[in-house]
């Protein structure tokens, strides 16, 4: 399923999340990532962010539907997910996954 | 239709977002708000938003499906929609428009 993830942690914890979640899913601003995880593999990302949380001060939401086409996206401003796609790929073809088949 | 909002502004912007988008869609965490709104009243917002934000600078992504149902919402740690929630309607019923007929 394609999801949006947003986090609400605090300060110090920020860096760990993002970390975390930079080879899992796609980062397009701050506190928002993107990007395909089965079931499992959001399970397990959950589980793993619930060992970084506090759970009585951070939330994290997930979105999930079907693939990315059952909603539209729509960007105000400067498209950040661009600039960090540029740096990680360095502005070659996306790669199979990041395609979202 | 049904919207998620996301924004990443700089710090001295975020309390203007905040104000204008308070009346207009609900707050959930940090960076993030929801609700319905037509194809007008989001022009209207992301005109309105535009006024505030460096587009060079600033960012706000908005996430639109044709109704909540469309995805599935997990929700790890606190739900601070609640917590707002509380704050804003004392506890009572959620009101017509909020209920996302």
């Amino acid at each position: 399923m394609f999801r949006v993830l947003v986090y609400d942690v605090s300060q110090k914890k920020v860096y760990k999340v993002r970390r975390y979640l930079a080879d899992k899913m796609f980062w397009v601003q701050n506190s928002t990532f993107e990007g395909y995880l089965t079931e499992e593999q959001k399970l397990v990302v959950m589980e793993s962010l619930g060992k970084i949380l506090d759970p009585e001060e951070d939330s994290i939401m997930i979105f999930s539907t079907e693939s990315e086409y059952a909603w539209k996206k729509m960007i105000l401003g400067v498209d950040k997910s661009c600039i960090s796609y540029l740096l990680k790929y360095g502005g070659g073809e996306k790669d199979e996954e990041q395609e979202g088949n």
